[in-house]
């Protein structure tokens, strides 16, 4: 379903050529200011531009028609809308007999019988990510962390100064790579997360397999830990806030926070959508036949996706956080 | 908290060292012959005896409290117990003055205000996942799908013909390591999933974080996606089935089973309890000091892990079906 | 929080005076026919217009933007709006420190601490009860259930053919009045209801309060049970189809759907806005003053508020429906 | 579905005639004493023994078998187990064809497609109650609220000093009668409750809903507002702290507590289960026949459910005072 978070809850709705995409904020605590330019500044860091991102670009004008009042937050749900607007709608009917690899054509077109909004890849499309992003500009509002992404490799290539010449090759063989992207959060407080389901690891877990592309997740050193003895591994507590020696845990030691830095690390995959064509199935004649996709396509939309990736995590927190606060004392 | 699931919903509860542990049931269709040999089946898999495991041994026998009646589910929930009875108690007191490194001892300790039955590690020992086994083996008994899971690496041994002797040599050492193992579903249907954030994959990686000592998840190629480009990665269709001739989405797109196998690698961390001196903060003294920890330990956690992370799937995969099941057509 | 329902899960946003309000469906399955008439038709119903209703007319223009693709619903959420558009506001902030008695404005100005949109009523209004209105007409789209309403009392009138010369009464007198409105669910199956905490009265009840205004709900005969005997309120199975000779419980046993009529009563309270003077703290002047609300009211709320029950009973029975859908056989 | 609460959340297992009933309390907050003396004083109020109660008498011994530690509560999720021991099986074979008057039978019978455990009402039974009391009473120690119950009414009887001959004249007729109980919470804090589905009066209807045989739930006078008009309904606010002249609205306005005494009240149905002869229909036969229940009952359940609403309301306080805590301020 849509909806994600016990108390700083996000629902989303929208698809890539319908009339708008949303987002409505439930648990929201009154009286926190809300700074428009914060959402559009997020808003703007996910828009593309740089080479190996795609041509279209959505203007990602947002409207909040509830939820404050005054330029303060009342308590009842916020309502933010972003209506489509550059949509070049075709004829998509053939992704039902042709659909595209990498997609999520065929299944969802078994999934719901065909009656899929299937243009432009439908709720499937990474323009649900915007809503998302604003969400997360807003969640940021509540929490005292510091949240940055940086991306740490594109494709096969680690040297980022080189990132422009090595997209531009792989836009001209008609392909598209992968990338892997790191979100940090500092500042933390220690505690954060409910065991044994909603740990701090669980949700980020879940939070990051929900944005569209990604194909792994790990916290801290993540798999490297295969290369390491637990008395390597193992960070050593160094002084009375927890702080440790070294971050091998990213952070997160029995799925709550330790006070250390919030180190992720996620794999966005390479693009389903490429230039080249490719092989699929016909439903129709039932052969194997070549496809071309054409549209306009991010050739590594790992380039666009960090900001996507933060502000998830940023809600993650924020509902964390809130249930955190939630603890008494008699 | 401690339960998972919209419709198959499991509650954990328990402590290692409190009398029992156990787990509730909710939304089990009634009328599901409950084979009680398939549960303790799925136990002995999870108990220690081969090398570089732990020398405690608990005989989980299990009790069904409720919820079955003449050998079939009633509809009712499920209530599961398993008593603790290997149970060394000693004094754990000093934990919260001297947190071992790797463990939750000392966020624990400042998110439950020193209330937290710190015994062995308490809620946050493996223990409980015995208790998540059992109802994994559930889980098992409504689902069309086969469940495996395999263990593809330990430290950086990859060829596990020689795990005894690496285990053994690592065991001398006072040390530990971890594993990559990998989960598989097969016989899959296509469209299992619910976007937004209920997607097959989100609903995977909350419940493989939730696994206590899991660092890393990743579905299909996972994070090697970064060596291939668009147009290798992508898996063509090549029937009506939705069948691909590769499978390097490891059996999901979109968030949505494709009806290809299911394939999840998930890195378990090194063992943090270590026989060998580590330091850490002394709360007391205000000073860094050596720790040695004692006890009963497994050198190699991922070698018995193996089944927790199958069944947990199974109880994932539960859920996703029988809300699959809910679809109606009119 | 502002969400309802498991399976339908429907989540509301709006307030009185802001932009727009709205709902958002979680959880419709694809392939349904949406037709737009049949919510206007309700919202129709749900406008003011009899005599001892508001003057205040909204036109309820509604607006989908996602979930509907060709007329059919596509498996996303649906999210529908409606534009606040015949807004008269005034100044408002005297309800902070002269808070009206009967409404929520004291407990609401202490709970948001002063950062609620207190105008109109804000979230507390009965303008959010549009947005329930049309999602329950799109809830009757996936039920088999015939819904109506009946209005069987108003204040202390139960020949309801005096209705309009007992309302016109009342408003010379600047007063207002209560009432008594059946809800019914005809043609309903057998089994609807998830014991313990979600039976079918249970929702039944949840729901209703949630509706302002109502102040008490009871099945079948409700309190006048006091007067019968169990021999007499007892209903007896008369045939195959579980129906019964009387209908005491109003359908409900056990909290499951016994096969018979659905009938729930609901009390609306007077209308807390009065023309008449009244007296209330004043917390400014720490004394008890008098005080004139004005505006535009309903003298009898209950007379537009039926189909705000129906569909909201609606909404309950679409979400038990669906779960019930969910069960399996093996 | 068996949980209750978002934060307090409670879940029940158990049916009446299998090995045990208990409850799974997640979300305790640490550091709370667990006075066991007080689960048990209120388990004896539900304990029959006055005229018009069953001879059946449980022991309600109960066992916490984790999340507490030395005597207090660790943040991990209660379990609290009572066994059933006074159980006398016989043949109930016969209620699936054979379906009681004012039961579950024939409902749970098409529901559970005849795999419910029909011995002693299963799941429908009261007994299930018993684990729901000792629930409440843990609630009863995180909140600062005072809570009582009082039998107002039983059958058409109001003075309550005859209830002891009154209850026996039903008894010699082997009838049933049902009652009116006033839950009443004292002490109470201004703004519980969540709109717009979770208002103090929604949680409160859908709690009281799911106790067994009751069929009409009210706030304040509930449905005698009928007899008033606004001016007198209304209640002025006459000091600082929100206190009213009046309490006919049974301290909440808006679904939110206003500071005034929380007054619920709940209409208790004649007890099914009666001596006298009945007719139902016989689903072997297909004829209406005349069925004798036997075995040992309540003649007036209300006079023992008091404790068991007065627990109710206990949970669903402490849920959302849990809630009301989290809000933060920044």
């Amino acid at each position: 379903m849509n909806s994600y978070g016990r108390f700083f809850q996000v629902t989303l709705y929208g698809e890539s050529h319908q009339d708008a995409i949303g987002v409505v904020i439930d648990g929201m605590p009154s009286g926190i200011l809300i700074d428009e330019s914060k959402i559009k500044a997020d808003l703007v860091k996910r828009q593309p531009g740089a080479i190996g991102t795609t041509p279209r670009k959505e203007a990602d004008e947002f409207r909040i028609t509830s939820g404050v009042f005054n330029g303060y937050s009342t308590g009842s749900p916020i309502h933010l809308m972003i209506e489509n607007k550059n949509i070049q709608s075709k004829d998509y009917e053939h992704l039902k007999k042709h659909p595209r690899p990498g997609h999520a054509d065929f299944a969802a077109n078994v999934k719901y019988r065909g009656f899929q909004d299937y243009r432009g890849g439908g709720r499937f499309s990474g323009r649900l990510t915007a809503a998302l992003v604003a969400a997360g500009a807003i969640a940021k509002m509540i929490i005292p962390f510091e949240l940055s992404h940086k991306l740490l490799q594109v494709g096969n290539l680690t040297d980022l100064t080189l990132i422009d010449e090595y997209l531009e090759e792989v836009s001209k063989l008609g392909d598209s790579v992968g990338g892997l992207i790191e979100v940090k959060a500092t500042n933390m407080i220690v505690g954060l997360g409910e065991p044994f389901f909603n740990k701090l690891d669980s949700e980020i877990g879940k939070m990051m397999f929900s944005i569209p592309a990604v194909k792994g997740v790990e916290i801290g050193v993540g798999f490297d830990c295969l290369l390491m003895k637990g008395s390597t591994y193992n960070d050593e507590i160094i002084d009375v806030q927890g702080k440790t020696k070294t971050n091998h845990s990213g952070g997160v030691t029995g799925g709550l926070s330790n006070g250390n830095d919030l180190v992720v690390k996620v794999v966005i995959k390479p693009t389903s959508s490429i230039q080249k064509e490719q092989e699929t199935f016909n439903f129709d004649t039932g052969k194997i036949e070549s496809l071309e996709i054409g549209g306009r396509h991010d050739v590594c939309i790992a380039r666009r996706v960090g900001i996507v990736l933060e502000n998830a995590l940023a809600i993650v927190l924020a509902d964390l956080y809130l249930i955190q606060k939630s603890y008494i004392t008699k």
